[in-house]
């Protein structure tokens, strides 16, 4: 009897995580094989909230409205399995539900915690002789994943931010004055999509006058410093900023300024943004004009600007994860290996997941130009690519339209 | 001698504002008339800084990206001009220059402020025996001008506040969790931005629970209540909250989270932003997980996804301030007016700018549902002609593309 597939989705959005449940679905449908999507990735698996993909996306419309929709279709979740060996109440359940709907495939599409999802599964089904399935697809704007060449959602991360910062300095640079305003951007740990913002420097566009990314330690000091002789000789001052830039101690700079007075639901202490930070310091310091935008979730969600070959990329990873399935891979991650870069090409491969989950892949110190905290040639040869060309919205009165999940 | 023409643009940037400036220079040009652009406005003209537009803009190309590039072209200025009878040496400066460059037609594009000095150079104009015509092209995201059915720039802004909200929703309806969402939008003392959000509302999305304007006094607690009322029945909550909402005693709700250890540049105390003294208030009070999105300037200057009617009339507005001027007018604004709602037709008229200068137009009351924090339907139907079809940028190198002025 052929088996039938599963496919979740998990962790943050991004603009094109869709596209990977497209690229799945689609395949799975080409073979043969009927497609479940578990509704809010392996907690909503945990509780039988599945659903039958032919059913809600019964034709080609609804198809190329996934590949628009931004955020997770399925839903998503932040569940982590504990180790099977401590306590595999939930193994036991998930391969009894699995069993019970016949299924021989399990398709993931996530980041780290996803891919340490797949890992354990994999493992689990091993120990217990089932032979179902477990395949990663990645997913994060971060741009974190180890082994990938990128990440799926990335590249629209990317012509998000590199475009909103071009619009940003055309919008700070009418007036006459001096300002200063400091743009803060997506990244506790790796300066990947900070270091986008250099994408907005060419010869329309003046880019961002520093490029703080996580990677270099930040000096708050020398901070000011620059700031300072840098504003003598420009009057429109603009500068991208890693939510997650460090002092050399280790310490978020954002940490910095706990008010202790506010408190979130769980009791924390509620920590300012780092671009209110920066702010703040520099009018208290140096009696400038100075705002601070935060980009806040639209990098990840941003669906009416995409990046085509983001877009396709992310279908194929999708797509390339069934054939591995059914050739007999388990316990392994689609990942993009370029192939080429003049003329850029990309396919995709396999990895086992063992090797990639719960690493952190940071950008190499070598492309950041610290002396003038700008990004060098090798990284910008390495993005340019992945921000190419467009997938537009189908507009329906005047609003990009979306497909939604109402089951 | 055939007179020369001048054109300028002030106060805060919009998509399109550079649309109206194709439309007055094309126009011109169409008329066999040359015309200067005056860098940073008024501000500039008084230091002589003067552009021949037919070199900075030769050919139809600069035309297209001029259309498609967000935010002031010749740069902008708030520069008010006194009142002619208590000191007139602005006048007499600028009429002089205006005489030097041989100019008999002088345009302005901008919001209440900039009509307020095309008012007062006309009518100095007439003082002194001057033939130099005067004629304002509207222009602001905030539609706060009064007679025009709507000013260019407000269709972009409320497309992408439309937009963005949507996928704001997407992104926070992916946990199957409770939490509330609270997104400040622009607009001091009108309503018309934050009104947008209700466009996002539709079949494939339930749009913003509540509304919140300036027009309908903020009562905290009764917000409270609301919120602990929806989030019993319904998870992701997300409310569209306009930056200038004020209490019944006038007061701006930002205002009452005043910190005074923060002071701006000028020294004056810093004021939190609405979103961000809401999400206190309801993490504090009410313990569920909350967070706040600005929108910030992106608003205003996101060229990527303007409004296709909007830029067509911020062109038409400009083309028509030409005939207008050419035709005996002076000491008027060109206006937005209606003709027809099924089919929407538009077209442009004149009116005496004294009668419209530093006048609000605020959300009428009665297309407000008080009671739900709503927009009612003849919201809707006024607004939703404005942000039909779209321009796509021009893209290069997978950023779009515009045109600076760099000399």
């Amino acid at each position: 009897m052929i088996k039938n597939a599963i496919v979740g989705q998990s962790g943050g959005p991004t603009a094109v995580i869709n596209a990977s449940l497209a690229g799945v679905y689609e395949t799975c449908k080409n073979f043969g094989i009927k497609t479940y999507g578990m509704k809010n990735g392996i907690a909503g698996l945990l509780k039988e909230h599945l659903v039958d993909l032919e059913t809600v996306l019964p034709g080609e419309l609804e198809i190329e409205l996934l590949k628009r929709t931004p955020s997770s279709y399925l839903g998503s979740c932040r569940y982590k399995l504990k180790n099977a060996d401590e306590n595999d109440a939930d193994y036991v359940e998930i391969f009894r539900i699995l069993e019970k709907f016949n299924i021989g495939y399990f398709f993931y599409i996530g980041g780290n915690d996803s891919m340490d999802t797949i890992a354990k599964l994999s493992a689990y089904a091993q120990k217990i002789g089932s032979e179902i399935r477990f395949i990663g697809v990645p997913k994060t704007i971060d741009n974190d994943l180890a082994v990938t060449d990128h990440t799926p959602g990335y590249g629209s991360a990317a012509k998000y931010i590199a475009t909103v910062m071009k619009e940003i300095i055309h919008d700070i640079s009418v007036y006459d004055t001096k300002s200063l305003t400091i743009v803060e951007i997506m990244g506790r740990n790796a300066g990947w999509l900070t270091a986008a913002s250099a994408l907005s420097t060419g010869e329309d566009c003046a880019g961002p006058d520093l490029i703080y990314l996580p990677e270099i330690p930040f000096d708050t000091e020398e901070f000011l410093t620059r700031i300072q002789s840098l504003q003598e000789t420009k009057k429109n001052l603009i500068i991208a900023v890693s939510e997650g830039i460090k002092t050399k101690d280790g310490r978020y700079v954002c940490e910095l300024s706990a008010d202790e007075t506010v408190v979130d639901a769980f009791g924390h202490v509620k920590l300012t943004g780092v671009g209110r930070f920066l702010e703040n310091l520099v009018a208290q310091r140096l009696k400038i004009k100075v705002r601070s935008i935060e980009l806040s979730t639209l990098q990840r969600c941003a669906g009416h600007l995409t990046s085509r070959t983001d877009v396709t990329e992310a279908y194929q990873a999708g797509g390339a994860a069934v054939p591995a399935a059914l050739g007999g891979n388990t316990g392994k991650m689609v990942v993009l290996k370029r192939l080429s870069d003049t003329p850029y090409q990309c396919t995709t491969d396999l990895y086992p997941i063992g090797e990639i989950a719960n690493l952190e892949k940071t950008m190499p110190l070598s492309w950041i130009d610290v002396e003038n905290l700008q990004m060098k040639q090798e990284f910008l040869d390495y993005v340019r690519p992945l921000i190419q060309a467009e997938l537009p919205p189908i507009y329906l009165s005047g609003l990009p339209y979306h497909i939604r999940l109402d089951v």
